[in-house]
């Protein structure tokens, strides 16, 4: 049996990382590939009650460290309940979103100390990061015109198409410095995370997202 | 003004917090302490919508680590938004649980490895431990017995009398193993946190409560 292979799909909001999904999960299964599609917080029974918790509620004072803790808690149940049995069952996993983007969020958007968002990350993943991470890059401002601008409710979505949820409200601020700390992150790990830029045709993306993986796939055999 | 205090009232299920609560609680505001109460998981509109999650949750695969975390994220919202806000005011805090449940029931009950306990610790208290923390210990049997028994719908029950919680639903090693964890961390930390013998009638264990709680307030003074 092959041996699995996780793939993230990470981005600032507004990135087109739905549509992205979808043509690469339909991309692999055409050249019979085994896709598993999840997403975070969520891919779980209880992770979507914690997503509700998260971009849903209405608390005022929401600590940016029980933020921190609640994605946790729904990655650790989606690492050993989803994850890791369809990794070990040789299956492609795109996941939308991981821990990557916990350390652009919580990291650079909240401003959280990296190293506590690292202990966090390390409870929550126990060691499980994805084999490639691709993250589809998009001007701060674009980004939200778009997220805003939503008229075919992506799927994915919570709430009816143009309501924004939580995290989505924040400033334009908060979401330049989300897209900073993904491009440090990159700068990292330059060959488990990749950069594509997001804000040419949907077409030029997939192309090269595509292109990406295959690399990878076919590197692993 | 005077420095706050903050106590926790910890020990297995069916020890007796909720009464021992509410006598020192009553006890100290006729003293003419400022008291608040309150309970974990819980204690934020956060905190109870988590709780609920945690305690009544039907999800059958309950990652050990999303409990963990769980417990976690609902701590660092009950110390940002009541515990540290209150003890600047100058109250006396007595909390039902805190992070020596955690060690107890996840470290102990669920055999997670103390040093990731002790992590998530430190990121769900952001440092802040109690002045005083009394342990009631009590024989694993008796103290499930008694949960089993209660026939009042004691106070901070989420059910009706006589039915369990899923933590309380454990085994009886479970309980055993949360127990012991309960007295071996006392043994380390033999001045902040005392161990009192729950067993007893209510008025005995109480007024030992009592008297370890106003030594230590005349202490501080």
């Amino acid at each position: 049996m092959a041996k699995g292979f996780f793939i993230a799909i990470e981005g600032p909001d507004g990135c087109g990382k739905s549509t992205q999904i979808a043509l690469l999960a339909a991309a692999l299964k055409e050249r019979g590939f085994d896709v598993v599609l999840t997403r975070e917080p969520g891919g779980t029974r209880l992770g979507e009650e914690i997503r509700k918790v998260l971009l849903l509620s209405k608390e005022e004072n929401f600590s940016p460290y029980a933020e921190l803790l609640l994605f946790e808690a729904a990655r650790a149940q989606h690492v050993e309940e989803v994850l890791k049995p369809a990794i070990k069952e040789g299956k492609v996993v795109i996941a939308s979103r991981y821990a990557e983007a916990t350390r652009a969020y919580q990291g650079g958007g909240r401003g959280l100390p990296l190293t506590e968002v690292a202990a966090a990350n390390e409870l929550g993943t126990r060691g499980l990061w994805p084999d490639l991470t691709i993250i589809l890059d998009i001007d701060s401002e674009e980004g939200l015109r778009r997220v805003k601008g939503c008229q075919e409710g992506a799927a994915g979505k919570d709430l009816p198409p143009g309501e924004l949820d939580r995290i989505e409200k924040e400033s334009l601020d908060f979401h330049r410095r989300v897209r900073k700390e993904y491009l440090s992150l990159a700068e990292e790990e330059k060959d488990r995370v990749r950069v594509v830029d997001g804000s040419r045709a949907v077409g030029e993306v997939s192309k090269e997202v595509l292109a990406l993986v295959l690399e990878r796939l076919h590197d692993r055999s």
